[in-house]
């Protein structure tokens, strides 16, 4: 095959912004053609084919209309971007080579022409599942890694509650934390992931929210003692229940709301006097403002991947076709483990 | 008049819990007597003659019975206690002798036995007012230093928002930001508190939330570019508004809930998704955590005041029997600056 022919090149294209609970009809499976090569003229860019791509909670937000939205907008009639890893087919670009792995923000296409390199980063270790670079050694990896070991910085025995526990980032928090000798308890959605949190990640307990008709109970049940330290990717009723039981100079991970992102107005949270009455520090943190951490992250994270001392349980997509449901499917919790799309092998 | 002599002991007694907004019923002034000597048997205690009482928000949730409150709910039938300036009239204490001058926590009473003298501080300075030492050189000037100086460390040019501003902490937070370089604005609720922020406290600007019929516009009027630092003294709407006009890695220091404390159910807020997305820091704190951090604040914020670089505004009501009133007053913003009462001349 030349360089110069076209190849076919499946893209998930954004229909235009939403309003509330997201489907699968906010976007379409679209039939479409590339050339394998960087235009002429398009100086710094690089042509990728697509392996893995990430399906994340925070690109809700980027399927709405809002005023002052903290991220860019999809474009409707584009793909839907986001993270992902894939192979250089092409480049114009001296840093990068054909056939180099790398990781960043591709177009949900087959082959995807990256303009703008800034954000791409190498794979340089591959002995590792290049999947993870979506999720353990990538984003949600860092996330976890930022909200115990440069915000919360939780001592031994203190004890960590972990809400979406078994998700992309919660199942690596629960590891970290369980790491550094603290009593971690987690919430999930479902029996399985129940199961997960307890016997596959090593959480001291963990609990179903949804079979829970008191979740202020059900803390109080798991944390006679109070919480130490909250590591939030729910927000909305939990954070509220959660602010009743934290200890004196507890601190809240603000790592993301999912449980709101689709409500026309988000809940009102009510208990937030214990910020005071307890000295709470909450902390909202964006992992792509820590971006230099990379390096420092995966030192730290790899030798613990190949010793088998960190476990990651992705839920993993087969096709583009798939990514579409994939990623509705984030916000029924019907994923198990991180959510992925595999595009295509090497 | 001998030591052994009875005197009269004017008090104010506290008669029981309370739901809702507090009023002078709450509280009875009545007449007692008392031997101005500690009691045979009562070591290191201290009778002291309370000078100055100070009236702060924080009160009220002592008069409710709130299910693991922060603070120990007051004993109906026994006077209320509050932050004072007393003078020791006798001591059983070696620490403390007849005639000296200390702040601490008194009965609101004419004279008060003090059993438990761990939280008794002596007054080394006497150039200033005393009633100083129940506000600007007190919990309140520790307050407004530790939220400017320890949490939120605001740099030159950064901009911080006050509410409550003309109060016992917020005129405080406003010069010392200035003092920092720092643009600042209040808000009050009166033209004359917005006169005193503007032309004695020197704000850069400031207005009355009640005259605003649309709290968010208000702010992005006078913070076209955001907000780096809020000083949050009410929570509620007013916090839910400043939410939408944080800037990115913006502080949020807070002090205290007033439009709160006494609602039967606290208002939700709804805007704490820009705690991820603005990655901001909510940090709540108790004065009592930095008590030793006095001597070092008294260090910094007496030699201002001695060079009139601090103003402090007092709203001292006379005579113990002003008391309820004062305190009650709180709630309604009738205070302007430090509320606090006068119960004796030295």
């Amino acid at each position: 095959m030349g360089e110069e022919e076209e190849v076919s090149n499946t893209q998930i294209i954004f229909n235009g912004y939403i309003d509330g609970f997201p489907t699968e009809s906010a976007m379409t499976v679209k039939a479409s053609t590339i050339k394998l090569k960087v235009p002429n003229g398009c100086n710094d860019a690089v042509l990728v084919k697509t392996l893995y791509l990430s399906c994340d909670p925070y690109m809700r937000s980027r399927m709405s209309k809002i005023d002052d939205n903290y991220i860019p907008i999809f474009t409707p009639g584009l793909p839907i971007l986001g993270n992902g890893v894939a192979k250089v087919v092409d480049s114009s670009n001296p840093n990068y080579k054909k056939g180099e792995l790398i990781c960043g923000m591709f177009g949900w296409e087959e082959y995807c022409l990256v303009k703008s390199t800034d954000i791409l980063l190498k794979i340089e270790h591959t002995d590792v599942p290049l999947s993870y670079y979506t999720g353990i050694l990538g984003w949600a990896g860092i996330s976890a890694y930022i909200g115990i070991y440069e915000i919360s910085c939780p001592k031994k025995g203190e004890s960590v509650f972990i809400s979406a526990a078994s998700g992309a980032v919660g199942q690596l928090v629960g590891q970290f934390a369980k790491l550094l000798g603290c009593y971690v308890v987690g919430s999930a959605g479902s029996k399985h992931k129940v199961d997960l949190l307890k016997n596959k990640f090593g959480f001291d307990d963990a609990f179903n929210y949804k079979e829970e008709t008191d979740l202020n109970a059900a803390l109080k049940r798991y944390f006679p003692e109070g919480i130490d330290v909250y590591f939030d990717n729910v927000g909305g009723e939990m954070l509220d229940v959660v602010l009743l039981n934290m200890n004196l100079n507890g601190r809240i991970i603000a790592c993301g709301m999912i449980s709101q992102y689709n409500l026309k107005e988000p809940q009102g949270v009510r208990n937030l006097f214990k910020v005071v009455a307890k000295q709470i520090r909450m902390q909202g943190f964006l992992a792509s403002s820590y971006v230099h951490l990379f390096p420092k992250f995966l030192d730290f994270v790899i030798p613990l991947v190949r010793e088998g001392k960190i476990t990651y349980v992705e839920d993993i997509a087969q096709g583009l076709e798939s990514a579409p449901a994939a990623l509705i499917g984030l916000f029924s919790g019907r994923n198990l483990g991180k959510q992925l799309v595999c595009v295509a092998s090497e």
